[in-house]
């Protein structure tokens, strides 16, 4: 098995990490009894305390063409949040299942550090192997148990995502608990205003020379443009909190670039797809500019070395072998359909290019990485000028932290808008619509920008919103 | 050999076709020798008179899924268009060379008929075959010469697009002829400019239930959205007679399509793969919206017929094809490179499925058309509403009348636009480039609506201004 990139993370075990030092003074000690039973007494509201969360960076190192490591555990992602401020029990975990992952969000008390607090793990499952990520949550639910003292039946699952629907039945039958769905664009929304206002060194710009060049925190984060990258494409208009419309999308999204590649490649997971793209070269495959005029196309400002084309050379090349071939007596036996079949299957060898036409898994998982970006980037940037939007966050499972996915559409953007709009990326990028899904419900004037307003906390009940009213940094959301 | 799509021509021969019965009146006789001595002693002009042109329909059926039949005899289309009016010699071919195609048209009398005039003729070549369009080139030269009664020498090239850079030497050398380059992007608008203005029954909106809706003739063609599809796709404003301005477009066009599908099926024509998405289903490898979701996703108005993601269900097939090999311990004996290898390469027998993966050539094509002709819908439709143009016209040699592909565009641009924009198409579609070269520089007040205004005909000599200025509806320019 080589499946590195989304197997699910074995082993189950909860293990809680190193405390990192925060830089975050703690100003509470660890949770009380008095706390607990307040908690255990009132199990319809959890809170849930963000003030001073931020990034624990585990890994200081990255293999080439990626901002980070990928877990060798499977799919854990490792760059958990600390929230050194929360100590209540959290008896809740979040999942927001797509078309081809399932994103786990879950809190995790740290009981072996002497540091108050606690963490936000973050872990990826796919979504083909849900039972696998059942499993995982019924593992969970044991261990929040012990850990967190809750008690059998108190675990809550937030769900959603297509999926949420979908294996709503499974879920709730498997786990034996409530299963609270949640409208996915909303919390993706949510995720993505939490990731913007309260964690710091969450977003960031991406050039060339400086990769993750971290934004500013800004007040005025309204009004944006989310283009969520996932198997296929959303792209919605955020215009204030939770205030927010699907304007767009596009098919041509993730699982194109994994779908096509796993049929023209030897690759089996997606991280071997963007390890071949590292090394190819799009002119082999490509059609550019400087193919057709022979010079740059001046006149409207096209370079020589622009695609024209996306695997516009393909066709004539096979075309060129086949004509050889039948040109080559010894070669003239009918075989060309079996040739043809060929040309597409090299993925035993990919060192044994000279016996093949010219088209590496490399090259063509380069061209094709390029082409997905490229088009993303110009439909985000024509809908951010439709409804006037000149800030846009790229969101999503696609992403991964990989530069040359991040460069395309950064320079998309950059092209497109003549240097006016800038691309942000996020190092949760996956995880907006389940972090989305573990706040929802957030009371008003909670974190660090206080960006929420009064009146726009729907579906919250009574206590809830008397809870909400006072302005503490706590989040609150009637739970199970 | 089964190149029917792109093949040149065979034979070479220009056979006059039967005259068709016209429908405007002849208002002249055949060209005397006093017109013929006039354009002897003046080459630098030749006038062509398009009153009263028609296109010329030989066929009257068409094959499933096509509008019109290709021609057996390779690739002459049959779609002539004939100038009842037009008697003077004419001694010019105009080229359009792109980066797959090498569109040709040229003008032919018709010696055998009792009509007057004479009709234009389009032919077209692969760009890699590059010398048989040449050889073509000169083997009508020498039959124009006679069938004209032009002189050795008189023949002039006109060229346009990438392949009138790239082959400029080449053609001048072998033909020995003068070649004029003209620019791309205005030739496509001359001879766009010229079919919507002045061939009757060209311009036509599609619908499944009105396929070949002709547009009604309008005084106020400006401005429009031309989307010229072709290896890649451009996307022209055009704000008035030869006012225009490349404003887009993108890389996934033609070639794309061409080269993904030579590489995924056994395909290798255009029209083949065409036929090929004829019969497939594209739900089978495309994840729908009902496939995250199992429903709709009403919410944001998504129905579950909807196509979430290109190719999105590819990768979990073959991965959950991949676990079953694993899982049998007959078949899991490493040999799963190989074994997916062969899933790409199924193209020697389409219909033993059963023992495939789900993947058939048909489905794969069906997928990927919609996914090009959507996107590139997609996009057209925004940058009509990025620069205010209500009228979208679709040029190119993309879309060969095949009613799918014009279907999926037609759909796009009524989805995105609410009903209120409309894609428009030609049945000349991939010769804008051609014609326009081959009618550069009109004079104005010219044709049926006389849209070319005075001041706006650039690059023309004093003689041919001269003429210009005149308002015979003849069309001029300064010729070898």
């Amino acid at each position: 098995m080589s499946a590195e990139a989304h197997a699910p993370a074995q082993p189950l075990e909860i293990q809680p990490h190193d405390a990192p030092v925060g830089t975050v003074k703690p100003l509470r000690a660890r949770t009380d009894t008095a706390e607990i039973d307040s908690t255990i007494i009132h199990p319809g509201s959890v809170k849930i305390n963000v003030k001073g969360a931020f990034i624990v960076d585990q890994e200081p190192s990255s293999p080439p063409g990626t901002l980070r490591i990928s877990s060798s555990a499977g799919s854990h992602d490792t760059k958990d949040i600390r929230l050194p401020n929360h100590t209540a029990v959290v008896s809740h975990i979040a999942v927001d299942i797509g078309g081809s992952l399932a994103k786990l969000v879950y809190f995790s008390r740290e009981p072996l550090s002497r540091e108050p607090g606690g963490r936000l793990n973050f872990m990826n499952f796919e979504t083909d192997r849900i039972d696998d990520c059942i499993d995982f949550m019924k593992q969970l639910k044991l261990k929040q148990q012990k850990l967190n003292g809750s008690r059998p039946g108190e675990l809550c699952v937030m769900a959603t995502g297509g999926g949420a629907f979908k294996y709503y039945d499974k879920i709730r039958e498997a786990l034996g608990v409530d299963v609270i769905r949640e409208e996915e664009m909303e919390c993706l929304i949510i995720g993505l205003d939490f990731f913007i206002s309260e964690i710091p060194r969450e977003v960031f710009t991406y050039s060339e020379t400086d990769p993750m060049h971290f934004a500013e925190p800004r007040s005025d984060i309204y009004p944006y443009l989310l283009v969520n990258i996932g198997s296929g494409v959303s792209m919605i208009r955020v215009s204030g909190p939770r205030e927010f419309k699907r304007v767009g999308g596009t098919s041509l999204g993730g699982g194109t670039l994994w779908g096509l590649l796993s049929l023209l490649t030897g690759a089996k997971t997606f991280d071997s797809m963007l390890g071949l793209a590292e090394t190819g070269d799009n002119a082999k495959v490509d059609m550019l500019v400087g193919d057709i005029y022979g010079t740059d196309y001046g006149k409207i400002g096209l370079k020589s070395s622009t695609i024209a084309s996306s695997f516009g050379k393909v066709f004539k090349m096979k075309r060129g072998e086949e004509s050889q071939a039948e040109e080559s007596p010894g070669l003239a036996n009918g075989s060309s359909v079996a040739e043809s079949s060929e040309m597409t299957s090299h993925s035993e060898d990919v060192d044994a290019k000279d016996s093949r036409p010219p088209f590496s898994d490399a090259d063509i998982s380069r061209s094709l990485l390029y082409a997905i970006s490229n088009n993303i980037g110009q439909i985000a940037y024509l809908q951010s000028e439709k409804h006037s939007l000149s800030t846009i966050y790229f969101g999503g499972s696609f992403i991964r932290g990989h530069r040359q996915t991040m460069n395309t559409l950064s320079y998309a953007i950059k092209f497109w808008s003549n240097g006016q709009k800038k691309a942000y990326f996020l190092r949760h990028e996956g995880y907006l619509g389940s972090v989305g899904a573990f706040l929802k419900r957030q009371p008003r004037n909670w974190g660090r920008r206080g960006s929420f307003e009064d009146g726009i906390v729907p579906q919250m009940g009574t206590q809830a919103r008397d809870e909400a009213r006072s302005s503490s940094p706590v989040m609150d959301y009637p739970g199970s």
